[in-house]
């Protein structure tokens, strides 16, 4: 059947959301579902005007779609870019050749570096389906990847998207694994770094699965959503910048690999190495500052897989051009106070102001590491680096050029204040023993972070504090009575969450 | 959150067919949604009345669903079993605890028999996404599973299912490891076994990516549908039956896997010994023949892939006190002539009534495997099955028996006939040089197979036939005049289908 002789059938947007897999809608009458043999989990090419998308098929009842259209999930509907009502054409997408490199891997044959460049390349077009990229993320989890293997496909990741020139000879940049509930050191970090004189242009996600990523939290001060040439332009006036990064097109794979990821939650050193080296290489990045949190219920659990990972990031980063440096922190419990976009954007608003009651545990941490990227920088002799950090934040220099940032990104301004709140106290007197990290998180959601900006929790204790009966241990700030009830209900049945015990 | 406290819904079928995965539909306005935390891609147990489903959430926008309703796929309502507006509650499903169990399997650690068993037993609750199945899959891939592991897999799906227990001392089966086209022995076979008085209770699968399974032919000839009771009866009254067996719920773990299988397509000596071995000890058998067509577009290629796969089946076997014989056959071109559940039907039909235009083919591969069967089963003595076969088909004695087994099945009936047909005629004189089974298969498909069940191709030819120039090399058949020419123009498009060389 040639190009020409393809069904057309008109585009709608069906309003539903399948998360990032692109999915079809059609009518099973419909006679293109007949003459092309598609049926429900079929994969079906939709194109429009030269731009194309492959989706999963799901077959509908015929009052959720008129016959002679195609439903587009919202995945879907965005990378195709049509109107309601054009006409698409359907066919069979070519058949994945790529594939056949993981079905080698998975049979105990290793990758090639070319293997590897084809996997990445039809990851990136969209051309492999969610379980297709499972059983990829699967066989590359655990010890899978080889070094050369790693390093292969964080070169593959690299080319299969944007990559960021600058003029400056030395570009630094700085990355958490796996972060730590209010761990936002990035903002205050960029700041010094920038008031330093460096150049530091910083791409930081949202949210996933937490109630707040360091671009939500940033979004709380100033804009966050810059394209390419603005963040250029803040970086070259400012020197530095904190920006979402999901529109750079940075090592875009990892944004779509990220979808399998996260529910299977598989440690995988490689793939964790090429995730982190190729989004920085690709960011144009010199030297690359890791912040690696050790703790019992952190990603990294114990300094021998810290030592296994940070060789191989090291490795990595040394055949792909980049000085990578890591610093193991202690990961064993929350950092700051606030949980949740503006809670959170408060906290660095007063390290950066020099607050007297500033979280001090978040402002130490912060300045650690920006000491050892002004060190990294030049800009500090050898152990050095912490107290320049430290001149920089008292003397007021990051704050301005804090300000200055916000300003170049469109604007400085004051995160939001939730409406409704309710204190939860300690029921005995004692000493805080444990705090569940993941229990917070969810109340904090459950309140209605990070939709809701100015939604969840104010910690008003740590670890190790001493505490009366009766004395505040967080405050859950929402925006609605609904959610502050929703999120208060569940907290009062898990009194288990912030552990008190005798001393 | 106390159940009695969890939010309700009202239920709603969308109309939504998504393959067998069950999905569920939320509106991000929905109260529900915000107060659990839920969005897309959030995993939801839905409960009603004792039963509940765990599906995997979709967000809508207003027009699809009123803002008090979970709309749910057609594979999460059937689960469920409701009616459209009762209440429902909605809460997160427990941690998966058993996916550890792959998480470990991924990273170099073996399966312990415990741990396979909480796998399938959470996989056949249905508590498995797509892509944890899809992980589970791959980490069973190549030769990941050792013989041990494989045991304990083929038990552990057996006791998540039923279990049939038979009083015959000796109860027989076949099965054929990967299909060829058209190779419908099974009705015959069934046959010939019962008619000598073998006890042989077969199960048969519909089709899902060919145009015919052996319970989509059967179907034609006889109701396939009986539940355990009816199937009972039937065999104890005729020693034998061919019924679907997706309604007995032997070895379900199977069925499901089966979703995520078919499209990675990854050969798995573990998994298909496990698949085989858990359905026929389910199924009560003692003693198992399997038909291993070997060739080149086969799912076995090679006689040393069949030397390995035959004895992992023996020993799996073995291990569940199944008797196990592999015969190989040639698995080089399609048996008999029709392709489609009708067409095969009739092929069916003109062998075990013997007329003289049966397809031979057919005819000698039934009875090579019958013949073995009742060697099996000490009805023949060694070398001589073949010969007790032939004669059971050639005095009547097996077509009478098929004809009472269908009467027992709900009554036998005559296959439908196309009513538009197209002959595909040779281009020149010479010798047929190969057939493409995939590419009849897609046109048998695109006329409208197994959905139209006279729908399909009446191949002319074999390989190695000398053909004259117009001479036919198959008929399409179809049930109406759109799906005919569907199927045409994609065959007039593919002549090298069946490929003619001069002598």
């Amino acid at each position: 059947m040639s190009d020409s002789a393809l069904p057309t059938l008109r585009i709608h947007q069906m309003g539903i959301n399948t998360y990032q897999e692109p999915v079809a809608y059609l009518r099973s009458d419909c006679h293109v579902c007949r003459a092309q043999g598609f049926d429900s989990h079929s994969r079906v090419r939709i194109s429009l005007d030269g731009h194309s998308v492959i989706a999963t098929l799901n077959i509908v009842a015929p009052h959720l779609l008129e016959a002679d259209h195609v439903g587009l999930s919202d995945a879907a509907w965005r990378v195709l870019g049509g109107r309601d009502d054009d006409r698409a054409q359907l066919s069979h997408p070519e058949p994945l050749e790529s594939f056949s490199q993981v079905r080698g891997k998975v049979y105990g044959h290793s990758y090639s570096h070319s293997g590897l460049q084809s996997v990445i390349a039809d990851i990136t077009a969209g051309r492999y389906s969610d379980l297709e990229m499972a059983a990829f993320v699967t066989a590359c989890a655990g010890d899978a990847l080889s070094l050369d293997e790693t390093i292969a496909l964080t070169e593959a990741m690299i080319d299969a998207g944007q990559r960021l020139h600058w003029s400056a000879p030395l570009v630094v940049d700085k990355h958490c694994v796996g972060g730590l509930p209010g761990n936002r050191t990035t903002p205050i970090i960029v700041a010094i770094a920038a008031a330093a004189g460096m150049t530091i242009p910083k791409t930081s996600s949202r949210a996933i699965t937490s109630p707040s990523g360091t671009a939500d939290t940033m979004s709380m001060l100033a804009p966050v959503e810059l394209d390419l040439p603005a963040m250029r332009r803040v970086v070259e006036r400012e020197g530095g910048c904190v920006v979402w990064g999901g529109a750079m097109g940075l090592s875009p794979a990892d944004d779509l690999l990220i979808r399998v990821e996260r529910p299977l939650d598989f440690d995988s050193e490689g793939q964790l190495a090429a995730s982190v080296i190729s989004k920085k290489v690709a960011a144009g990045s010199s030297h690359l500052l890791i912040d690696m949190p050790i703790g019992p219920t952190a990603k990294v659990r114990s300094p021998r897989a810290a030592e296994s990972l940070t060789r191989r990031l090291h490795a990595v980063g040394e055949a792909l051009g980049l000085s990578v440096r890591v610093l193991r922190t202690d990961g064993s419990q929350p950092v700051g106070r606030g949980i949740g976009p503006a809670l959170e954007a408060w906290d660095l608003l007063a390290v950066l102001q020099n607050q007297a009651d500033a979280p001090a545990d978040l402002r130490e941490r912060s300045l650690l590491l920006a000491g050892q990227l002004l060190e990294i920088g030049g800009r500090a002799a050898l152990g050095e680096g912490a107290a320049l950090a430290r001149e920089l934040l008292s003397n007021g220099a990051a704050w301005r050029k804090f300000q200055a940032i916000c300003q170049a990104q469109g604007g400085l301004r004051e995160p939001p204040r939730a409406t409704h709140h309710q204190d939860f106290l300690a029921g005995r007197e004692g000493r805080v023993q444990s705090i569940d990290n993941r229990r917070l998180a969810r109340i904090a959601k459950l309140a209605g972070a990070p939709a809701s900006p100015a939604a969840g929790i104010a910690l008003a204790v740590h670890c190790g504090d001493r505490v009366e009966r009766g004395q505040r241990l967080y405050r859950l700030h929402a925006q609605t009575p609904g959610e502050l009830s929703y999120a208060a209900a569940y907290a009062c049945g898990h009194p288990e969450t912030i552990v008190i015990e005798e001393d």
